[in-house]
């Protein structure tokens, strides 16, 4: 696909400030069926699949230049639910370039982003509207819904930073976000990661 | 002052969706008394300092690492008013690394960013909520408020990238952006503006 925007001059791109979706760009939609893999409860998907297909996230990627003098940026929208106890999250990426750093600035819904290092580090950082999270050098990171509206973020990095998601698909992440019984949510061990790939 | 922020781990900040403003970080206030050069008719500056300084704008810098692997962020306040004809603005800034761009989000209000590159391409795009501004390599940018509430965005940009106020600060802009006659905004030509430096 040619890019639709001309990055070496100025240019704008609409954001819904409720819903994230835009009127102009194109989204990429990530179904259950195909992110299905990422989450632990292989039953639960299978019973919701039974019914049909649903809409765990959608982003925007503009087509930013690969080049560290750009900077990439769009929505992320993930959408409320649960595969058994998980919450409905994105696949969650390292950059391609490890040392490149990103912000989540939060324009509506709640939930949270997870993050680990290639050393194991385990942190997250919760998300309402107003709350920007920053994405430190060397984090795989992952939003989660944990709440009842689509979570929207507007995100920003170097436009050559590059996504890794192979390495977070393969070993999967240390911790989960599940329902915490009584309501809420907790981290807790997951049993299918793997220490080595 | 120390960094209130450790940049290799995760953090968040605070930022309101309404006015802009946190509640935890400092802001950098930028009062008509210290920004007054900025204006072009310099009588109507004189005539509001008689009856106190007011505040033009505000934003938050975070003390991000002056490194190409992070990114600086945080929120631009642009109060709205006048100076004669001219809405109120910001400095506006090249950036010292000159191929580094930027993103701006615009959380409230309405208004503008005007651009200039060193070849004398001068740009405008429009500011209103849920649209994002992209401020490609080489061009300085200033946002405008033309509107009656404040402008606020938020903003994101490589952590090396620098500010080069300087020099728009002895040339000027080569556009000011005025009141229309009648109502709404106009680009005109700065007879300020400076070919040389």
């Amino acid at each position: 696909m040619a890019n639709k925007y001309d990055w070496a001059k100025t240019f704008t791109v609409d954001f819904s400030m409720i819903n994230g979706l835009s009127k102009t760009a194109e989204p990429t939609k990530r179904y259950l069926s195909k992110v299905a893999p990422m989450f632990c409860d292989q039953d639960a998907v299978a019973d919701i699949l039974k019914n049909g297909d649903l809409l765990v996230y959608e982003f925007y990627e503009l087509d930013a230049p690969e080049a560290p003098g750009d900077i990439a940026f769009g929505t992320s929208i993930t959408y409320p639910g649960r595969v058994g106890r998980e919450f409905y999250m994105t696949k969650g990426h390292f950059h391609t370039i490890l040392d490149t750093a990103e912000v989540y600035f939060c324009l509506s819904g709640e939930g949270g982003m997870i993050f680990e290092n290639p050393e194991g580090d385990v942190r997250y950082e919760e998300f309402k509207p107003g709350i920007a999270v920053y994405v430190p050098q060397r984090y795989a990171h992952r939003s989660v819904n944990t709440g009842t509206e689509p979570l929207v973020t507007f995100f920003a990095f170097r436009g050559d930073a590059g996504h890794d998601y192979g390495t977070i698909e393969t070993k999967g992440y240390r911790k989960l976000v599940v329902e915490k019984p009584g309501g809420g949510y907790e981290l807790v061990g997951n049993p299918k990661w793997k220490a080595e790939i």
